[in-house]
Parts: structure tokens; sequence; C-alpha cells
């Protein structure tokens, strides 16, 4: 007898047929024997259409009446699902975040789980019952009502199963594990059985939004094994765990992010602190910055390059213009246009060659690489944003073409 | 500066215009110096949409996640109230039922108040916050959510006015006042400044379905003032209070309940605990009787004729049939087409005839009197329901001619 955290979506459970399908892999897995804890996110488009009611309303609501209104959405869903378990005919019980013990940070909006106290799922599980517990939200110091921010739900889930010490936990969703290259977009893309952590986290922060990334954080750092697999399709998933067996694959995945800005400052004078000038400037607005690239100097003057999220770039230039203004001769400038596309594999640290394998590849395809940045498992090249589909397929079948 | 406590129902609440409007009301009595706490119900019809979704799901599904789901509706609508609140720039705070400190019975679906602990909203009241709190749920002993049955809201509004020590409490609806009768029935209803906790009692109880019975009861244990009044139109509504002045009214209201059945059953012989075989089957059902007619005996045998509600009376037959086949001719029927005219006021006390005004005016207009019922501020009669409206209608022109 196993201890089973089974995490859905809100696609899994967007109507009544779908709550079905859903209630009958959770009466399966309880019925073989295993003790079943269920993390469900709101349905469907409920989240929008909360939202929606809100913005009529009031377009700055606070994040914490935001909170308030958001959560009930967890509420109805882990009631309609354990309605339909009753219908089956098993015993079942649903608790709101709070009443799971799922304790967060104050921050409304966007919180972040400080931990889980698991009595109540305990003394229900020890009844025999099937317990549904409403994912993205917890209570926070204050005993006020928190959402975990989009694709919280994953967080809850491994946080339950790290605190139950779970054997599995399983993260049901609307594709059938982790493939190689996102199979919407590349023909060839395979699904991988099973993927270490780091990829994971490599894949998940470089635009794979199957698995929420500090949900894989958290699994990496208590061990606990994910696997992410279909509630539609009846097939096994994806492991993802501490050390992956890639069956021999270089690389484990092709992922485009184009989520993304390249911001250039031009004409920067040598002087000491250039870089703690702007890098704070961009800090103190909450501002991320991923890859740097900065020019050679020439004429006692350098350029740099860096790349933010798209939806934070005029944040970031409005952070910096006044900076840039009170320079003479700097220039800044940002580009829209652009997409990052990496590779990730364990398998890099051990074999030589795969970044030049990748430009290679680009350069066939007369694609022109602007930035590189890399990790121990990782390439990223920041391409123009027309070449990216392009540049994810080419690459995929270079990697991939023996296997295809 | 007092401090009052306003409740809102579900169609105050309807959409983002109305949720302004009650939103205005709201801010001028905080603006007026008073501390505010608010109590809402869910919007509209949204607690009928949760009970269609659920019902596609499953029809029997257990009370307490039925209460798990309904409950959101109030979360919802206490979500949007205070964000309007926050848009017309007020500081304000909402608070789920076990926020604010509702505290139940086990029984799900229909729980009682046991206590109010009123810490958080003295709290937020101390911030200077306009509090918000959802109606109509709580939390019982096993840390669960519960709901305290349709119209529960009235009874959380009171509840905690009471915890709170209020000055006064207000029962915002869509209707400006109580009525000397149905306004939408009778053109000459007239509008009552004030009347009694016994009378309002008596009128909620026959079917004027304005206030909630356990929110007077309530209201006249505790000596809480209530004031209904319209959430719409900007006039004063009417008082409910111990001791209410009745502008030399005879009567303060005609009200009329068509959810009512009469059971007959006929050739019961006079052997002794007949009355506690019948009542008792009933009451082994949760079956509440209302007024109950015997017969004298003839040849040995008597009739017996009571009232039950409408929804009950299935079950009501159910409980008797057997009993009533192994009697020896005895026959069991009910007759669902009849109506209960009462009318009430605490004039009867000191008045006499007001019983015998009641009847001729029935008698004048041809309308056969089946049962009646009378206490000490009430007179009702059962008659065919066909004829209620016009009973009514002349009833209370009777009393009211001089005035209307």
């Amino acid at each position: 007898m196993s201890l089973i955290v089974q995490k859905f979506g809100g696609t899994s459970v967007a109507n009544a047929e779908k709550i079905f399908n859903v209630a009958n892999i959770i009466t399966r897995s309880y019925q073989e024997g295993n003790d079943v804890v269920v993390v469900v996110s709101a349905q469907g488009d409920m989240t929008d259409q909360l939202i929606e009611k809100a913005s009529e309303i009031n377009l700055e609501a606070s994040k914490r009446e935001m909170d308030v209104l958001l959560s009930s959405g967890e509420q109805i869903s882990i009631a309609l699902l354990a309605i339909a378990i009753e219908k089956l005919g098993y015993p079942v019980v649903s608790l709101l975040g709070w009443q799971g013990g799922v304790m967060t940070s104050s921050t409304y909006g966007s919180a972040r789980i400080s931990r889980i106290d698991p009595g109540r799922i305990k003394k229900e599980l020890d009844k025999k019952n099937i317990v549904i517990v409403a994912g993205f939200q917890g209570l926070n110091q204050y005993y006020d009502v928190t959402t975990l921010g989009r694709g919280g739900s994953d967080t809850s889930a491994v946080a339950i199963a790290v605190a139950l010490n779970a054997d599995l936990c399983q993260i049901y969703t609307d594709v059938e594990g982790i493939y190689t290259a996102d199979p919407r977009k590349v023909d060839t893309a395979i699904k991988l059985d099973a993927i270490s952590y780091d990829e994971m986290l490599e894949l998940a922060t470089l635009g794979a939004q199957v698995l929420n990334n500090r949900a894989v954080e958290i699994a990496k750092k208590h061990n606990i094994e994910l696997e992410v697999l279909s509630s539609f399709v009846d097939v096994p998933g994806t492991i993802v765990k501490e050390v992956a067996n890639v069956e021999n694959l270089l690389i484990s995945g092709v992922a485009k992010d184009d989520n993304i800005a390249k911001i250039s400052i031009t004409g920067i004078p040598d002087v000491h602190g250039w870089a703690f000038r702007i890098f704070s400037k961009l800090s103190a607005r909450d501002v991320n910055v991923d890859t740097i690239l900065q020019s050679i100097i020439r004429d006692g003057k350098r350029d740099v390059f860096f790349t933010v999220s798209q939806d934070r770039v005029h944040e970031a230039i409005d952070a910096l213009s006044k900076y840039c203004k009170s320079i003479e001769g700097a220039e800044l400038s940002f580009d829209e246009n652009v997409s990052k596309v990496s590779i990730v594999g364990a398998g890099m640290q051990t074999h030589a060659g795969i970044a030049a394998k990748m430009f290679e590849c680009l350069y066939t395809a007369r694609i022109d690489v602007q930035m590189v940045a890399t990790s121990e498992i990782k390439v990223s090249v920041l391409i123009d944003q027309k070449d990216s589909d392009e540049a994810v397929r080419n690459i995929h079948n270079t990697f991939f073409n023996t296997i295809a």
C-alpha cells in the first residue's frame, strides 16, 4: 500500500463529464489499496471569470480581497469532485487550503507555502477517506486566505506530498508527459520516460510550462518522485526524479521562450560601478534579469545587452531611462521580437561538443544567434522570434534524428 | 456614534451596479461616523447556479459537501462588495463566516448558530475598517464549513448584532418594509412604521417572507432593534421592536400561506392513545403539524384534520398509511388546494370582536372556512386556495378601509 498525492489542473475538472473522469482515476488508485490525497485547481476558466467579475467593479482591487474572491474557485471544484466520488460510492472528504493545513507567507496573490500542518489530512486518511484538498490557496499568519499565484496547485500538491512523506506525487495534466520539444510544434517530439529534477527545472524555466518550477524545487529538495501524466489518456507519464535514465539521449529537450525582450544600452563609459548602477535599479523595481552580454571596451566605452521577461520590459525601460539620459552618448533601446531557444540535458556534463552541434545547426539554417548563455546542463541562444519555431524543429531533428 | 449591522440579500448585490448601490449605502453610514458591520448573502441566483452544477453530478450529494460548495457563493459576494468599497476609497475588510467567528451546530445544510466569537470583527472595527461578513455560513465543532439554510443571512446579521451589542440591525431587502398585506396582491396595503417582535414572528410564520423567523426570535430574546428597509428606495423602513406603536391599528397585517396541505383521517375508533399514535409517527419523520381540528365522537368514532406544509405532505401520508390501513373503517386523504389566511395584531389582546369581524367578512364574500386556529395575537382560517387572494383583499379592506 502506498500514499499517493494526485494533482488535477483546471482543464481536467472543467465540466461534469471531466469531473467523473477524474473521479474514476482517483477511485481506481484507492481501490488498488492506496491512500489517496487529491489536490485540485479551479474549474477551467473559473479563475478568469472571477477576475472578469472583479474588473467590472474595480481594476485596482486589493490583492487581499482578490484572494478571497479567487479562492472560491477551488472551493467549488473540491466540492464538485467530492460529490462525484460520493456518487461512485467511495468515502471522501473535501478540505479547503486552511483545513488541509496549508500555511503561507502573508504576500497576497503570490504567497509561498511556509509549512503544511497535515494533522487533519492524516486524520481523514486514517478514517479511510479519499481526501480532496483545494490547491492554489492557504492561510497566512493573520488568518487570512491567500493564493499562491498561477500554477500554485502544483506547489500545493508537492508540499503536501512532502508533509505526508508520500511515495509518489502524480501531476495530471492535458499532455501525456514531458516531451523533448513542444509536440504541438515539433512532429517528432518524443515523450520522455524519465527526467532529472535539474533538467526539469531548466525546461520549466525555459518555457515548457508543464510543471510549476517551485513545485520541482520542493520535490528535488525533499526527493519526492513526481510523475507528469495525462488525465485523458491512460498511459504512463514522465517520472521526474533525482537521477533519471535518459536512454542515452544527449539532451532531454528543446524549449522555447517567446515571453522575452532584449534591452540594449550602448556607449557606457568604462567607469567603476556601471553594472551595479544598472542592475540595482532593475532589482529595486523587481525586474529579473536573465542573460547578460557585454561588449569589449572600445574607445573607453562598452555596450551591454540583457534580457528580461516581456511583461516587465516597460518597467525596466522606465527604471533605466533617467540614468541613461544622464550619460552622454549612452543609448537605451529594447527589442521584443526575440526568443530564447534552449537545449537541456544532464548528458552535456559528460559529452563535449553539444553546444557546437547546436550552433552548427543554427548556422546551417541561416539563423543568427544574438546572445548565448550556458549552464552545466543547458545552452540557450537568443534569436529573432520569427525564426524560433524553425530553430526548435531543426535543433530537435539534429539531436533526435536517430530516434524519431 | 453608533454600531450598526447592515444585512443585504442576494438581489441587492446581483450585479456590479447593484453592488455599488449597496456600497454607497454602507459608506454613507460609515461617513456619518458609525461603526458598520455588513452581512451579505450570495449574489442573486448564485446559490441556484451552484445547486444546478451539483445536480448534474450527484442528486444525492452529502450535505457536508453541498455546504462547501454553497458557501462559496457568499465568499464571492463579500469580496466583490469589499472591492467596490475600496473603489469608493474607504477602508474595508471582508471576512468569511469562520473568520467572523460564526460558530454553529454540526447539522450541515441547516446549522444553527451556537455562538459568535466577535474578536476578529472587533479588531477590524478598532482599525476603523468597514467589516463585511459572509452571511448564511459558519464553522462547526469539526472545523467544517456549515450553512444555515435559506434565509440564514438574516440570522447571521442579528446574531452578530447581538454579539457586538449593536445599536441597530438593518435588514435591507427589495421591499420598503413590512406591509399590512402583500403589496403585490393588495393595492391598499400600508407600510407599517413599526411592529412588535411577536407580531413579526406571527407574520413571518404565516407566509410574509420578509424576515427569517429565527432572526426575529434572536432579536426579541436580546432586544436588538431591527429595521426592515429597501436597498433601492431611500425611505425609512419598518422598525421591529419589543412594543411597537401601531397607530391605533387593530391589526398589523393580513398574511397568506399557500404552502400548506390538509390531511384528513376519518372513522378513528375512540380508543385511548389515538392522538399519540398519529402525531408521534409524524414527529418521527420530522413533519411539523400546524392546526389540528377533531370532530365530536359519533357512533364511537371520530374524524381528525390537521395541516402540514405542502412539501412535507407525501412524507406525512407515507408515515400514516400503514397505521390507517390497520384500522377498520379509517380513511386517510389529503388536500393541497388549501390556504391559510391570518390576521395578526397585538391589538387583539385588548379589542374584542376582531375574529368575528374577520368571519363576517368571509361570510359576506361567500368563502367557506374549513378550520380555525387562534393565538393571543393571531386568527388563522383554512380556506380553499382559489379564494385566498380574494379573502386577503376583503379582510384587508375590512380592517384598513378607514385608512386606505
